[in-house]
């Protein structure tokens, strides 16, 4: 048979760093409709607002259709800009449209910022353990990683000392329900972590995509509100995904109007410009207020989920198995006895039909080879308890060291 | 007054590369509606298929909504990849799914492709001039340039030395009515050049946003397709910008499967993927055909408002201004007598209410500093023929050397 015609190029240094995502080999496999995956870090459709988005496409189109069909400007559209604005400062920010770029998808911002910030070797502090979508981002431009200290609280700002700190062009981290770990910082930890980073000058990074998502505990200010009366220079990214639809691909970053200004020239080089259309359709649904009637319905969905995941995991894991209560969002960190590697754990479980994602890629530094994460969120409740039940299993009987 | 509150962050030496673009600024001082603007890239929103669209959007969020909205693969939607790879097979080259990476705009090709093929210091082939989109992309991964001469009919193949390809990482061409200067390659030239980037061993970036906008002269083969038969490695970037609309962002790249495999990773850590609606919906428009029966109507315009300025040019520029008659596209590039900069020119149109886009920024070597770009896509008849004649008389009065 003909070999397919693949003609070779001579790739740079940068391509070389490049491999698939372990997480996207998996989601390949446990596309299977028969896999019951607690792997993905897919939003629940259920919680989409179809029809909510298709009256707005549908007026956009009928009233502004030559505009929005049309190139725009790379800053973003400006009523969206101006929505984005006033919401972080009803939350106690104080910024203005000239604050805001408007990203095709938060994960855009990981890669315009690793552009106008990283180096190679430039040093950069993340948590341990952070998302492993901004340390592939952030990866390209060849940062050196400072993996800062974490405990069930979250990230530990009393770490971050001079000598940790010193010549980091930013720290990274996401202060609600984080990916992976669904860990939440406090209010006190807030306080300490933007007074370190104003101290140390330190740009701190916000990433707040699932904030909007608590079910549980009391509500925090944000990294950006906080630090803007502390003094630290925070940059701050959000996302339409998990609060209306991922599909859409539409993030915002918050920043000082220098930064946004380097950004938006970045931002120019790279796609031009989010979709004009899908801008001024998101404006067209959250300018009158829909997210705050349609959030509380998500809301109870993932605390339902969680619930459910919560209570089969009490009823089917050994007690030698450890968990984090997530206060909203989409995941639950799992830390297994020290002798168990969840990588081959996945291997077995895969094997029974159920998938997660292992703990080890998360790591920017020296992995935990025992820990995991497990999504809710799309998975029905009865096979919720099945797949769990079936871990449990796979636990118990995992051989001993 | 307070100053703004604007902390300052280390930049990246990529960063410190970035400078607004030429044409952005000029592009923001003519959006007043009293300035007669040449300066655009923007296609006719004359063009642009409102209803379709809306349609389209509509029957694809009506049926397929929680798929629409949901995340998606990196490579793109498997049907609108399906349809691509057919497309271009039509065309004659020979090309499945697995050769096609669908983009958010094929500006973002342009940046994958430097991510992937360019270190500090590669060589980079470009003509003289060209995209400054292209050059700006490029250029945050700093590269080193070598300018290919072009004259009237394009790039000269013959020009492609083993000295001048040596090393050459690629070479970013626009065969069918160029940016900036709407030059055509014929036949000949783009045999001689697949068979010189063969020989050379040189990939062959064939950027063609414009080719479904010929209304003059005969059609020519791709170079994918005429490169594929020769055993060039050609890489081809399409968009829907100028066949649908650009305000989609939306466009593709064909490529080696190993490329796009390395591209698809990029893109991953880039912006996760191109908006699920987004591709539906441009499937849902294009699957039946319907570009066939847009594109006349399309091209019919462009046609008559090219032959406008054509005419309004003969009328009131002087006998010294020579200029390319575009068989396709945007664009008219015309050369000054040698004493005139049109950068000055340009101060001087934009203080009598006319813009365009001086031609020094297109060249990535020694600029030529009496050309300049004219768009006539989005102008009146009318204001073209004002515009031309005010034009006409800066030039005519324009002080000798």
């Amino acid at each position: 048979m003909d070999q397919p015609y693949d003609p070779a190029c001579t790739y740079s240094e940068r391509a070389r760093l490049l491999t698939s995502s372990a997480i996207r080999e998996i989601l390949k496999i446990t596309e299977r409709p028969d896999i019951i995956s607690f792997a993905g870090g897919l939003p629940s459709p259920d919680g989409f607002p179809v029809d909510v988005v298709r009256a707005a496409y549908d007026k956009v189109l009928s009233t502004q259709g030559r505009s929005a069909l049309q190139y725009g400007p790379t800053e973003g559209y400006g009523p969206l800009r101006a929505w984005v604005a006033e919401d972080l400062s009803r939350q106690g920010a104080r910024v203005g449209p000239d604050n805001i770029l408007i990203l095709s998808g938060s994960q855009q911002g990981l890669d315009l910022l690793g552009k106008v910030l990283i180096d190679p070797g430039s040093k950069v502090l993340v948590e341990t353990p952070s998302y492993l979508g901004a340390l592939q981002s952030f990866s390209l431009y060849q940062p050196r990683y400072v993996s800062v200290p974490s405990d069930a609280g979250g990230l530990q700002p009393e770490s971050l000392t001079p000598a940790l700190a010193q010549g980091g062009r930013f720290l990274y981290a996401l202060p609600n329900f984080q990916n992976p770990t669904g860990r939440t910082l406090d209010r006190q930890r807030r306080n300490a972590l933007v007074e370190a980073t104003a101290r140390l000058n330190l740009p701190l990074v916000e990433d707040d995509p699932y904030g909007e998502l608590r079910y549980a505990g009391e509500p925090q200010p944000g990294l950006l509100a906080l630090g803007q009366e502390a003094g630290a220079n925070v940059i701050r990214m959000g996302s339409f995904s998990k609060v209306l639809a991922p599909g859409l691909r539409l993030g915002y970053l918050a920043a000082a109007p220098s930064l946004i200004n380097k950004l938006v020239q970045a931002k120019q080089a790279t796609d031009l410009h989010t979709a004009t259309l899908t801008q001024m359709a998101v404006h067209e649904i959250v300018k009158d207020g829909f997210l705050a009637g349609h959030l509380p319905a998500v809301r109870e969905l993932y605390r339902q989920q969680c619930t459910h995941m919560l209570d089969a995991m009490s009823q089917h894991f050994p007690q030698t198995v450890r968990w984090d209560t997530p206060e909203g969002g989409m995941f639950i960190w799992v830390t297994l006895p020290a002798h168990i590697d969840s990588t081959r754990l996945l291997e077995q479980a895969v094997a029974r039909g159920v998938a997660f994602v292992p703990g080890a890629p998360f790591y920017a530094g020296d992995p935990q080879h025992n820990t995991l994460r497990l999504s809710f969120v799309t998975v029905s409740e009865a096979r919720i308890r099945e797949g769990v039940r079936i871990l449990g299993e796979l636990i118990s009987a995992y051989p001993q060291a």
